[in-house]
């Protein structure tokens, strides 16, 4: 009955246009989200950064499902249900912690790092360890960027990983620690947070802060680099060309996108004056003229790589209209507040402008309520949209089954 | 399936009863209220008082459906869907305000105050503006009194019009201003919200200020104005007739009412005192004794209509158990704060009554939630509630569809 | 189809395990839960403490339905739904009170502490009051504890009066006063908040403030009293012996449980130090050092019975995820605060445990709604969450109906 609902709305949606309403507001939807993408896909999880030594570990909250990602001891990434396997309690309960073994706060059960029970007092001699681990979640660590799988049967991210390595490592995330880092709620659905995020068509009217030091254009060859900015560009990829770092678009398909674009003339970080936010650049850098390695992958991440720190935001859905965004600067290991950087400096931008883009996704949540809301046509700028709702009605039709439904959404 | 449970609910239903539980109660039942009802039926808005001059804009949330309510370029009130057609952002985010022209604050598409689509910047050649337009909600005036509608077939308010405006056109609310407007939630159904605001039987024990001005009775023939009112009501339809202002009951039916009723003895207003609120009166009164018109209609509006002021209310629902409730008090345009009048003086009565009624609702509200509920018998002094007890039936009879329905309703 | 559900997660249960997932979180087996069980069942409403006076009322929500609990003129504890018979609303509003007669706030329609109506005025000659008097509720008091039944057939309470009796009677709860009530709300199912309450698996990892006082141990043959208290003990039983006082365990089978055990060496109360918190001792006693009777009947109650007060503990769920616990002390009715005892003494232990629980409730509560939970095994000191999960299913059986369901359930 469900799957014939979103039947009916990937037959009704219009390539180029915005989703129907309800792929928007409806919590029944919302429910086939959860299960056709996030509990399906790979989802970013957290910097190697926020967990530097064994032990560390932070949670997430998968719709329903509670996950901790910590360093075992052999310092490998690994990941597990956070639920106790006597009677279910959620064990790490931080959102960022530091534990020598898995405790559960409840009965004092133990897990090594490597999720093995290894003690269950009280329990009696009959009682099997072996076979109450804790249950696994799939991790994959690419350039530092932790994305875990709660699916049995993950995708491949291997296109993703060879397509982003070549833009990112060069930028040495693991070798970066957590400068600041917050969370906000947006009342609005994940996927107008993301669409927020996939043009900068709105930018004008609404960022002064970002615009300081963003290029609105997207893509080397969008008419406004012809315009405006064509000396820039020529100037800033043979620099890159000289250092060896890629900056043409990565072919990430409906996945992942990937480029190195310059800031504005003469700005070099995300700041209020287009300076350095840190003094101390990333990786060996000397030259901090780099602009920005942009990067997202769908549906929860996008990452922006610069000369002297790192941004990486992560987004989770609560409900069909709340969901949470966590952002995170990175800076040189070595770096050291209040000599090479300033948290306020390095943060406000982003602060500001996320602060912004809240506000514009829940407009656009209350007005798509609306029974008068019809699908509207994405501007040429907003071609990232297009390959979003593409990529989103196509999950959606491999959730409800079948090639059939595939080709309807196509 | 919902549509048998209202029919098994409209035959439970005894006619001169409350209504059974479930209507007042439950959320799937909510929903078709809002389809059977508040998006079908007029809706009171606001005053043109809110709105004089082109651009002034009101906005109102019809359940899921934001609209905004302006004063076009040739003075006329007019209403659109409050929802952009390029991704469906709300567009006017206020509660009120002004514009010269309408802007979604989004990508900064810009609409004429007719609704017609101006701008779309870097929009292809290719689109069609012309096709882009707001989309309209209709719209009334009577007697300075906004009526929208957002169905596409909107009913007759032809009767009302006539009924109401020999009443109400002495008094000149299109000649007044705004001089206080305030919101509250009721934590209970707008049925209840509308019930309570249909009898003074619960005015005696609840509403001690409100008492100090206001007869109880609500019908000239009332056997309480034998007993105490009516040598007040003989001189008070004397002066009335006298002065050409319409007093006896309007027939309305089920839809609406409209009388003129004295205050009581040596009250002319509603004060803690009884004297004048506005030292100015409002059109060209020089008469302060006009006891007060008033006026309701269903669903979702009544107001008093007083030589020195005028006070509208309207409600709208926000879920099974939630409603919102704005009151506004009008004086003559030209009437000065702090000298012809003191805002506490003029809103301390209803201010202090709303909050009295909020509190009957909510717990009438909880209150039928039990299993031991029972509809129990209205009291002759609720005729208006039995009155608007067959109004909803017939609503519900209609919505579920055929005159069999409505049989049964009756 | 929901009776379907509920049959399919009974067949998947395993006995010995904590229950299957949906059993725990989900709002549509919540409501089967309200229906099956506390719609059904005899209820923890106060204790007769509470209500010392004709007219002194206590209220209770049990799930939709408010009840009021009053001592009428004879001075019998009797119960109604708290909802008029004119148009419903709740009558009593406050959590407790006194009155001396029922008089509904909205149109002051008098109902005798008896429930019968015996004014509506303003309602016509016609009017029938003998058919309009307030729903009763059942009630039996039991050793000053005040049980009720929303259900037209309620169970028997026979075995559980004539188990508890014996042990409870002694300390004469109905000669005590209210020392001091709370209120917390937990953001935890119900059936958690009960299955924490019955072991104290998970004393030594989060209470230390009860831990001062209260033996772990909950059977007298326990291997635990044998290593460490068998002289604790001994001691303690041929003191109660000599008093006359039962302390072998009732045999309740999955409806109650009552025991006399011990306090800790040298304690004799819920303290901090182990102390009295009360000088003077409730009933008769002189001797101080009489353990604590404990008992507790499902689905929501659980007291203790000391020398020097009393507790109870009153559960009521709120929605699937939320579950009110309220906590009252009694002492002697002529006990003096100030003198004879200190409230902050008096209530610190469990203040602190009340609300160490919740913080374990609601963390399993969040586990289990992972899709990696799995019904994990009770250790053999949880054998009474055994006998809670045994009678939970037994209960949703006979809900979903009949025999076969109740023999899948076992």
């Amino acid at each position: 009955m469900l799957n014939d609902r979103i039947a009916r709305l990937l037959q009704e949606r219009k390539p180029g246009h915005s989703l129907p309403r309800d792929f928007y507001v409806d919590e029944e939807i919302f429910r086939a989200d959860m299960r056709a993408v996030f509990e399906t896909d790979w989802l970013f999880a957290c910097s190697v950064a926020e967990i530097p030594r064994p032990g560390d570990y932070v949670t997430m909250q998968i719709g329903d499902n509670p996950v901790v990602i910590l360093r075992n001891r052999d310092g490998e990434v690994v990941a597990f249900h956070n639920s106790c396997r006597h009677r279910g309690s959620m064990i790490c309960q931080k959102e960022q912690g530091r534990a020598n073994r898995l405790v559960c706060p409840y009965h004092q059960w133990v897990y090594e790092l490597d999720g093995t029970l290894i003690n269950a007092r009280q329990m009696p001699e009959s009682f099997d360890k072996s076979t109450h681990s804790l249950a696994p979640v799939h991790v994959e660590v690419i350039c530092g960027m932790v994305y875990v799988c709660i699916s049995d049967q993950p995708p491949s991210l291997a296109a993703f990983r060879a397509g982003v390595t070549p833009y990112i490592a060069p930028h040495m995330p693991d070798r970066t620690k957590v400068a600041f880092s917050t969370t906000i709620v947006e009342e609005a659905n994940w996927k107008l947070v993301i669409e927020n995020n996939r043009e900068c068509y709105h930018c004008a009217g609404n960022h002064p802060e970002l615009l300081v030091t963003l290029v609105e254009f997207a893509l080397p060859d969008d008419p406004l680099v012809a315009a405006q900015f064509q000396s820039l560009m020529d100037r800033s990829t043979a620099r890159w060309d000289s250092l060896g770092l890629p900056h043409k678009p990565a072919d990430g398909g409906t996945e992942f996108r990937c480029i190195r674009l310059p800031f504005n003339e003469n700005c070099l970080s995300f700041t209020m004056d287009g300076g350095l936010a840190c003094k101390k650049l990333v990786a060996d850098f000397t030259e901090p003229d780099l602009g920005s390695v942009r990067m997202f992958r769908v549906p929860n991440n996008w990452n922006h790589f610069l000369s002297d720190h790192i941004i990486q935001f992560r987004v989770l859905p609560l409900s069909a209209n709340r969901t949470a965004v966590k952002t995170t600067w990175l800076v040189h290991e070595d770096a050291v507040e209040g000599v090479d950087y300033d948290v306020e400096r390095l943060t406000e931008v982003w602060i500001a402008t996320n602060d912004e883009d809240r506000i514009l996704a829940e407009n656009n949540h209350r007005g798509i309520l609306s029974k008068a809301y019809r699908p509207g046509p994405y501007a040429p700028s907003e071609f990232m949209l297009r390959n979003f709702a593409d990529w989103y009605a196509g999950k959606m039709a491999d959730h409800i089954g079948g090639p059939a439904a595939r080709m309807a959404a196509e």
